[in-house]
């Protein structure tokens, strides 16, 4: 039987009594049917991955027992996803695939062209923690409130990187300006910036450019759909200066057999 | 109002007239609302793309009046995607991803721990027509019966590498392994191989190792879905040795302003 690994907001160590919330304590005793004992995985955020055993409580409510760290928590990528908002099965598969390739947080951004205007954050989030537990992520990447794409330039942090997915044409390859930049633009923080369906308007692509720390870039002669040029440019960022440049290490869950999941 | 764009089995030259199919006809007489003379644009993966206007026959059906060319057919990469067949939507992503990364061919490929025996090769097909479509693709990929992976591998064609992501970890990331590649392996054909849900059995795995074409790459620290995955693997594979590595055009059509589609 597989571990149930879950996120959770409290502070963990061996011993405690780490408190279960509503959803996941009906997931645990009623979907997946686990028993007082049952073995489970906990991450925060911060304190790495814990062992911990389930307690029931009453005929609903349940507990997290904690056991022992099974894993250190490590640095990971900063990396930020600003993409205008989707409709809904696309919005909800850009959180995941963006969950599961590494980013550090989720920044929808409103355009001239962007068609969806109401952002379901919760939503996003839950998409987004449930990514996270089941691609064994130590994080959950940080969902921020809709905002102007002008408004996110005007307060945009001086030593960020974007890497802007130039989809008018004539971008230079992305795997060639990656190659480029030097050994201060490689270890910055970044962020990829992908447009709306229809694109950015031609005064916000301006605005892109003018950004000092901008590296524009093409992904090939196709036409793409927005969230396949946000999964594309995450992969290759990642690939070219993420962590997948390192060798991938053994799995080491017991449990886990392979990297792929369901 | 934009131009629908079709992809038909018919031969394609000035002044003829293309049949559509009932699908087809329905979709651009009730659904777009499209009337006599509408503008069409047509590709049949061998003869470019024509400009052609809609001709309405009776009430129900349509045929295309051919114009002039509007793209020359040109290369595409030598890509197959071998992926073990995951549930529905998931699958329909797959297909759907793959041909706007500019697959060759889709190849589903049956293994030890496939959970998924059954594939709808019409589904697929019709995904990857869709995508081709809307993503101004001159061809569509070839969707393929599903193959046991044993024998996938005895008749495997000498010439084929093969991109294994290798999801147990130990494999050489993704990018340094592309790169050390000399140039007649740069110029073969090839084919990236997915495992499914849970991965490839050891036996699989071994049978994979041995063949003579292979490069095993790994894909990063994190678990991945199978799609995620596949993806992940295919914009690398374009961005380091596909048609990414080229500048991207300018964008040809008058009637489309923005690489990113909805």
């Amino acid at each position: 039987m597989s571990v149930s690994r879950l996120f959770v907001e409290a502070d963990l160590s061996a011993g405690i009594e780490a408190p279960l919330d509503e959803t996941q304590a009906h997931y645990l005793r009623h979907v997946m049917r686990r028993e007082e004992g049952a073995k489970l995985s906990l991450f925060n955020g911060r304190d790495g991955e814990w062992s911990a055993t389930l307690s029931l409580r009453g005929k609903k409510a349940a507990v997290a027992t904690v056991g022992a760290r099974t894993r250190e928590q490590g640095t990971e990528p900063d990396l930020w996803l600003c993409f205008a908002p989707v409709k809904r099965t696309r919005i909800d598969f850009i959180a995941e695939k963006a969950t599961e390739l590494g980013v550090s947080a989720l920044q929808p951004v409103l355009t001239q062209h962007t068609a969806v205007e109401r952002v379901n954050v919760e939503r996003l989030r839950a998409n987004a923690i449930e990514a996270a537990e089941q691609t064994e992520r130590l994080t959950v990447p940080e969902v921020r409130e809709p905002i102007g794409l002008g408004s996110l330039l005007d307060r945009w942090p001086a030593e960020r990187r974007l890497l802007m997915c130039d989809e008018t044409g004539g971008g230079p390859p992305i795997a060639e300006a990656l190659a480029q930049l030097d050994d201060a633009a490689r270890a910055a923080p970044w962020a990829i910036v992908i447009g709306p369906e229809g694109g950015f308007a031609a005064a916000e692509l301006a605005a892109l450019r003018r950004m000092s720390n901008v590296t524009a870039v093409g992904l090939g002669p196709r036409i793409l759909r927005a969230d396949t040029a946000a999964l594309a440019a995450l992969a290759c960022w990642q690939a070219l200066l993420g962590d997948w440049r390192r060798p991938t290490p053994r799995l080491v869950n017991d449990y886990r057999t392979s990297r792929l999941t369901t």
